[in-house]
This record gives C-alpha cells, structure tokens and sequence, in this order.
C-alpha cells in the first residue's frame, strides 16, 4: 500500500480535505480522508501541492500532434481542408504514431490519465496502450456521399479497421467508432454505425457553417461537396436533429462540441442519454464561437473537457481549458458566478467520467475506485483557503507532480 | 555593447528575423538585424528563443497583489465591497509595499518592462523605482459625492499625496492621477482632476452595473450610493459619453476596459486622442463580458493590454492576456482571422507603448530606441516557422528567459 499525502485532496464527489491521504493497493483506491486517521503505508508525502481525479480528457486527436502551429486563422472549411492536405502530404503511419506517443506525453505532464481519441490512421490505441494511460479510441470513418456502393466500401474498410483494433483491446484501451461529422459522412453511413454496437463519438454541431449544410444544404461545405458531384440537400432542422433521425443519437454517443444546440436539441440529447465533450479553446481560435455549456449542464447532459487537436488548440493542458471554459461561460452569459473553480474541475474529472460512462471507476477520489490521479504543486506565496480554485485559476506551472494509473506511476 | 542572439527577433515593427541579432549600448538598442551582419560586441547567446519588445502591462492595481484568490464568483458591486473591505482589514501600507514588489517581481518573470498602475495607497511608485522597472502611477482618487466641501477635501488630499510622490519621479518612472471611477468619482471631482495637467487613468464603461448607474441612476451602484445619503441621478447617456461632459476625454486619457463602448462612443475616443487599457481576462472573470476590440482597432484607437489587478485575474501573465484577447475576439465575432498573433503582440508591445505616449521610447525593436527586452524560450519540440504565432498559443512555459529595463539586466 501507498499512501500519498498532500496539503490538500479534492475528491472531487465531496469537498476537500487539508492535510490529507489518498491511499492506493493493487491499482485501487483504499483510503480517502484526513492523514491523521490514514492508514499505515509506505508514505509519499506531495507537501504543498492538491491531489486530484487523474484529469479526463473528453476529445483528442493524437495524430495530429505534430501539425501544431501550422494552420493558423483559416476558415473552417479551408481549414479542414488543408488538414486534410497535410495529412496526406506531411504525414506517414510512422508520424501519426510518434505524434500520438508526443501527444499522451504532453497530457500526461498535465495531470490527463484518460483521453477520449478520435482517430484516422488507427494509431492511437497501441500508442496508448504503450503508454500505460486509460483511453478509448474511436475509429474515424468518412464517406459524404450517399452512393450505395460507396458507402458500402466505407463500411467494409471500418470493419476491416475495427478488426485489426480488436486484438489490441486491453481492459484499459477500448475501441469505439467516429463516423466524423455531418459533412464527411452521410445518412446511410450514419445509420450503418448506428448499429455497430460500438461506442460512438461524433463532430457535431461546431460550425456555422456545418448548421447552414444541415439544415438549408448551402455554405462552403455544399458548394465543396458538390463541386465533387455529391448532391447536397437540407437534411434536417439542426445537426442535433439529423443525429436523432438516423438513428446515432439513440446509441448514446459522445457529443464532441454541441456548440451550436438550441433548447429542443438540449432536451433530445438529455432524453437519449448522449454525453457532451466540450472543447473551449478549439471553439474559440477556429471563430466558432462558445458552447451553451451551462445551459448543457443545467440539461443534466453529462458534459467532459477536451483539448481537441494540436492543430488547433496548441496545447494539451486541461487545467487551462477549464480556466478558458469558465472566463468564455462568464463573458457569455455577464454572471460573475457561473461555473465557479469546483464545478470547472468536476467537468475535468467526474463529468468528463460520465461522458464516457466510465464513471463507476473513476472520475473522483473514491475507496474501491481505481487510483487514477493527479497532483499538482501549489505555489507557496498564495493563499491556499480555496485550492481549487487555486488551481484552475491560479497555477503558472501546471505540470503534475504526480500521475498514476490505476495505481501504475507515470509522472 | 552586448550583443543579444537569438533564433528569432521579433521587433514588432518589421517582420520577425531568424537567426538575429538586438545589440544595445548605454542603454539604447544599436542595432537590429541578422546575427550575420550583427556588429562586434560581448556576446549573449540566447538560442532556441525569441527576442521581443518588454511587454507592457497598460493597467495593474500592484498592491492588490496579495488579494488573490479571496474573492471568488461575487457580483461586482459586492466584489467591490469587499474589496474596500479587505483592503481596510487586512492590509496595510507595508503589506500593500510587499504586495506591490511581489506584484513587479511576477510580472517581470513574465517578461513585463513596463506597468501602467492605478494605486490608492500610493506604494507603487517607490517600489517600481527599487525594482528598476518603467512605468507610471496613477495616484486614485475617490469622492462619489458632488457636496463642494467633500471634493474640495478629495482634492486637497489628492493634492498633497502628489506633492509627496513628485520627489520621487525619476526619468523612468512617473506619476498620474486616477480619478477611480463613475461610481466613486462625483461630476465636479472629474472636472478638477481633468484640470490637474497630470496624465489620467480612469476605469470606465465596464460593467453592466456602471452602465445602469450613468445612463439612468439605477442598479445596485445607485442604491448602494443613496444608502449612504448620496443623491444619484442619470450623468450621461453613456459612461464614455459623461467622461467627455466632465472634461475628462480631451485630456486623452488611458480608459481601463471600454467594454461598453458603443460607436459614437468609439467615434468620441478616436476624435479625443484618448487610449484603451484592454483587460480580457479580468473583463470575462468578473462576468462583464468581452470588449469590442476589433471595433476599438478599426478605429484607430491606441489599445494596450493589462492585467488588472491579481485579485480578478489571479495571475500576471501578459502572454496568456494576449492568448484570451484572441480567443475572446474569435469566439465574439466568429471570426477565424480576428487578431493574429502578430496583432496580440503588438497590443502587447508598441500598442500598449502608444496608449501610454511612449512609443517614441519604446514598443519596438529600432535602432535608437531604449533596450527595453523580453526573451522566451521556444520548445525544440514545435515547427517555429511562425514564431509569434507560437510565442502567443504554443508556449506552456512562458517565463522569460531574459528581461532588460534600458538595457539593465532584470533576469
């Protein structure tokens, strides 16, 4: 038994506790509570610093980590498109799999012990799974047009990926699939991974422009599809509502962005049990906009942070985008007091843990929960009678001191 | 002379120049350019870095530096209060000193070489001029009551704090006055400090509240000033609008925040040669919401950005204020192109440099100019083929790695 002890414990499911212990056995959570009362273990003693839920990261791309920097102020769909240009160009499978080992070590140094990746070349899985940190992969898949055949070919190379993937499945690295956004994929395409049976995670509701596609079949995104000869028509009131009519909703997948959602789209993601990853940063840089994220949560729609891709974000540091969701909240809605520091590291950890229905095993600091954590240092010339809000707010250096996975040390 | 090195200049006023050279003598820079053509002097290699203007903090409250993290989530007239509060209870004049020099000390690390600051306890002067760096203090002054004997009273003791710091100017450091704001500032008080042939700093058109107050004598400013006794009634049809009644504007003041400025406001400034203190992050953290910025640059106002005080934004950290000046403005005006990087560093730099009028001194990197200087480490790990844009969203580690005040080493 371990017995780590810090200033202070965030457990996240109750408030903190000052001078107190969080003990770990076989990868397990045993002791959660003051260090006075903790039991007898070999000590690892933090000192001035705030143990935490190893943060989830709810969207990744840890392929592109190496296109960090190199696609600055486009619009959207120029944007998509030189991404897509540079990964052909730029990329091959052995630079999408350094830039995914980059990439989990980069959310490793900032405390992520769980990353939510959506994922082309199919890399990510083994790069996770060599790097020992918890993670679902969602095999992307594309196909805009709604040709039979084509879509038909789709389908088969996915099942050939998925295929390949299963093997590598591991208790702590699962496989999902993204079919990619409304823009990329069609209906038939749609429905086909409806009825996978694999966890879903799809682009949704980001753009302007992707909501003029949906719902009026016009914008950027019609005129490059049928500049490829793919008819575009209007397909549905909002993006929320296509997901709904071809059947992904009710699969209860993973939301990333929900940007644009208005109240009936609310209320159908809160009736289907559908989960939010919400990506501040990357909707802010790329002139999206920001979130209706209190209006999320006030849904009960179970809502996670992601730091979206390197492309867009530069960085992978969710102490940061919680502090960018709370400053975007607040100049959004003019109230000082939405999402205050404690619900901003919820999002990170137990929210984030819902989103991907992990929740049972981690997500908070818990005794029979996985030892999933993360500790930072707390600066010695500030008061620390709030640590968290310490933390999201106030951390110049928010590289972890410490990071386990199920009990496994990383950091 | 000393020669500084480096892989990347950014002089701000020219294009960024790989593998440079800034050489500085007595003070003043002496050359700008490659390192090839560079002349001989002692030399300083830098390295992976890039060598940029010291950045400038256009509004700081330096003695709040030890009210971080104490006023969490409160709407701002309470915050206000409260922060009156504290500063009676908690503080005195050696405690708002330590704060002040803890204060310069944070924002040096973060590369900062000048500071605009609004101070009440008068402390600030001194220690800027101990820790060698530029700036100017505005000397607050409160008085919401427009009874001829109160003002006369402000005025004399305003008068007499002036009197007391004059001796204390040097070539680098100055002093102004700060008349604080509509809601502590009656009509005739504004009128005889906009007479004081001192440089002015006013907060101004922030809040919601303030709005409410000037434009029609209600909300929670009124009502807080008439349970004092003081009469209120509606000043101006805006904040920016009373400020030209009362004088203020023609002495082209620096104006903290103009978060509500609207175009005949804008118009108003532009004409008056006044100058805008952009404060991002405490704008969005206090729930104000965000500045018009991208109208407030169209029309040719000088903007710099600021900090504001550690109590509302917990951290000095100019290059992370740029980073939430860009996304703020993306995710307002759904804009991908709103303010490159290069943009953010000019606010930070040579913007920040003409509102405060000193651009014929510094805000750039020219011959002649004082060697005022930052440096920052670029990571080995990221394409630099755009440093600014890396300086402003890729950097995890944005201490300085080199500061200089007119050519005198701070770090």
């Amino acid at each position: 038994m371990i017995c780590y002890h810090a200033r202070w414990i965030a457990p996240v499911s109750a408030p903190p506790i000052r001078d107190g212990t969080v003990a770990e056995s076989g990868g397990r959570i045993v002791y959660v509570g003051p260090r006075a009362s903790a039991p007898d273990g070999e000590p690892c003693d933090l000192g001035q610093a705030i143990i935490v839920p190893g943060l989830i990261n709810a969207h990744t791309h840890l392929e592109l980590t190496l296109l960090r920097g190199l696609m600055a102020d486009l619009p959207f769909r120029e944007w998509i498109v030189r991404l897509q240009q540079l990964k052909t160009t730029l990329m091959t499978r052995e630079r999408f799999a350094e830039a995914a080992r980059l990439g989990i070590a980069e959310g490793v140094r900032a405390g992520v012990t769980t990353f939510a990746d959506t994922c082309d070349s199919g890399v990510a899985l083994a790069a996770m799974r060599d790097a020992r940190v918890r993670g679902i992969m969602y095999q992307e898949v594309f196909c805009p047009s709604a040709d039979p055949q084509q879509v038909a070919a789709a389908a088969t190379g996915l099942r050939e990926k998925l295929a390949a993937l299963e093997p590598l499945e591991t208790d702590l690295q699962g496989v999902g699939v993204s079919p990619h956004a409304p823009y990329t994929v069609s209906d038939p395409l749609f429905a086909l991974v409806a009825r996978s049976g694999r966890p879903i995670a799809v682009h949704i509701a980001e753009s302007d422009a992707e909501c003029a596609f949906v719902s009026q079949g016009i914008g950027p995104f019609a005129d490059g599809l049928r500049g490829r000869g793919i008819p575009v028509a209007p397909r549905a009131r909002t993006p929320v509502e296509l997901l709904r009519r071809v059947g992904v909703l009710d699969q209860r997948p993973l939301l990333i962005h929900c940007l644009h959602a208005d109240e009936a789209d609310r209320c159908a993601i809160a009736d289907s049990g559908a989960t939010v990853a919400h990506c501040p940063i990357s909707n802010a840089k790329l002139g999206h906009g920001t979130a209706p994220l209190m209006e999320l949560l006030d849904a009960n729609i179970p809502v996670g942070l992601g730091s979206d891709s390197m492309a867009s974000n530069d960085r992978m540091d969710l102490l940061d985008e919680a502090r960018i969701a709370v400053l975007a909240q607040r100049a959004r809605t003019h109230r000082p007091d939405a999402l205050p520091a404690t619900q901003a590291l919820h999002l990170l950890t137990l929210g984030g843990a819902r989103a991907l229905g992990l929740d049972a095993r981690i997500g908070s600091l818990e005794s029979g929960k996985d030892a999933d954590l993360a500790a930072f240092a707390l600066p010695q010339s500030m008061p620390d009678a709030d640590p968290v809000a310490l933390l999201i707010f106030g951390l110049v250096d928010r590289r972890a001191v410490l990071v386990t996975v199920r009990g496994q040390r990383l950091v």
